[in-house]
């Protein structure tokens, strides 16, 4: 198992030439989770060959329209290739109402169902779980309501060392060994012990998504120790008074929250359309927290577990 | 002067690989419109260098997605770069709802002013006129209501014929021959003939904009002779019955309005993503008029007078 995420888009408020704006494609045990949606965000899925069926849950961090705009497009798309599964759809209050008013103008029926769930962008919220992950909103300062997206698998059992195992071991036994439990006999005695016969469970991955907000330091302990952060970085430092001015961060920002937070991994995104040459926003987000990537369309970054 | 109509979509309503939905930019007379406004319009206005902040009007034949849900994004971007000129907006009932609501939700408040214009997609309706060009209407038969543009250059003024012109004739004189009348002295003697000093006027250009629409024979008197006639061409005459059913054309279908028409060129377009070969479409039109070509984003048809 592992998480695969690709970037379909990283450009801010302004499309430029060969960069999309914000849309992430995200694979967490087998859930395929679309996050954000700017504007040619179907065109973007085509190009890099992934699979637009298997979206069932779309997260959608605020109402600016360089973040939902590719979504009205995909949501008919997904109408005319006959989709009938359910599709999930987590964002702040109104685009239910802006789905809904575009639905009825154009006619149109769709056959599949949108379950809409609104975001409280105020507090930490549990958007989604089942048996093998959940989603948490993340609080992020902007001008508009605005949430983040917190990805995380859950705790895994623990493995069955195989060079241990003995024989006449039932199968129900092996659950129990690899939920941490020791096997007892009838009179309450331990026969067989769990930390001897498995090994510890595979790390449970993470992933943090984080656009568009201001510095924000109130969302560090929520973060903590996450396997991979996207925080926006829109700006350099030079145009700090412009990030302060839209509520947005500096590459500088995104290293620092990326370093209090103890990540593994930062990418930054989210760049303004006034930067041609992005290496000077890597470079100083790496002054801030080494292991920093840009987040640029087409790329898949992978944690193997 | 001339007319310059580019494509910068022309796929039916799922964008095919490399095609776009329905967009055209159209230079006439100094004048720039925007027809039809399919998801991306603004990146391929990007992609082929045409000016955006020279668009003061869009008009948008109805409101399924795919021919105007790239006005959204557009319209944020002509904000975010500071336009401040009126735009118009030609469309039926809603669009002006949709939009409306979609500012309220990103708190925007646009720096230039929408003066929207509700088409009655029922009759031939005069949508504007000024010095040089006049757009009207065109009633289509789709799902929806839905219109079409039929944009025509105003008569021109006669033209003087220099080497006829002899000395003595003041500018209010030629303005008056230009216009085709003679000048008389004040015994009412005619002492210049305007059909001797002028020459008739250049042809005034006329360019008929017909998408969405099934087999639409009401249309013809109003189009017939029109220098360009696009005429949408969603199916090959073997999916008939997919056209019957959607209400849209065939490629012959299409080819049999411009024959009874007598346009003097035709293009198709609004291509169903079914068809990877385009070639199909065309002999189909050719084979019902001759003068006719596939509307292929990133084309340019020139017209000059």
């Amino acid at each position: 198992m592992s998480l695969n995420l690709t970037i379909l888009g990283s450009s801010a408020a302004l499309p430029a030439i060969g960069r999309f704006t914000s849309c992430q494609y995200l694979e967490l045990q087998n859930r395929y989770f679309l996050i954000d949606c700017g504007e040619g965000a179907q065109m973007q899925l085509s190009r890099f060959q992934l699979s637009i069926p298997k979206i069932d849950h779309v997260f959608i961090s605020h109402l600016h329209g360089d973040h939902y705009l590719g979504l009205m497009p995909l949501l008919f798309s997904m109408h005319l290739n006959k989709r009938t599964a359910d599709l999930h759809l987590y964002a702040p209050a109104g685009l239910d109402e802006i789905i809904t008013l575009q639905l009825k103008y154009s006619k149109s029926v769709l056959n599949y169902k949108i379950v809409f769930h609104t975001v409280d962008t105020t507090r930490i919220q549990l958007l989604m779980e089942d048996s093998a992950v959940t989603v948490e909103s993340i609080p992020l300062k902007h001008k508009l309501d605005c949430s983040g997206f917190l990805f995380r698998e859950k705790q895994k059992p623990r493995r069955i060392n195989k060079e241990k195992l003995v024989g006449g071991i039932t199968s129900a036994q092996i659950l129990q060994l690899k939920a941490g439990e020791n096997i007892v006999d009838e009179n309450g005695n331990t026969i067989y012990r769990y930390e001897e016969l498995t090994i510890p469970a595979r790390p449970s991955l993470s992933y943090a998504y984080c656009s568009d907000t201001a510095l924000n330091e109130a969302m560090v302990s929520q973060i903590a120790g996450v396997d991979l952060l996207y925080h926006e970085a829109t700006f350099v430092t030079a145009d700090l008074n412009k990030a302060i001015e839209t509520k947005h961060s500096t590459a500088a920002q995104a290293g620092e929250i990326a370093a209090a937070a103890q990540v593994k991994k930062l990418l930054i995104g989210h760049f303004s359309a006034r930067y041609k040459d992005l290496n000077q926003l890597l470079l100083e987000a790496r002054s801030k927290f080494k292991n920093t990537d840009l987040a640029q369309e087409g790329e898949t970054f992978t944690l193997a577990d």
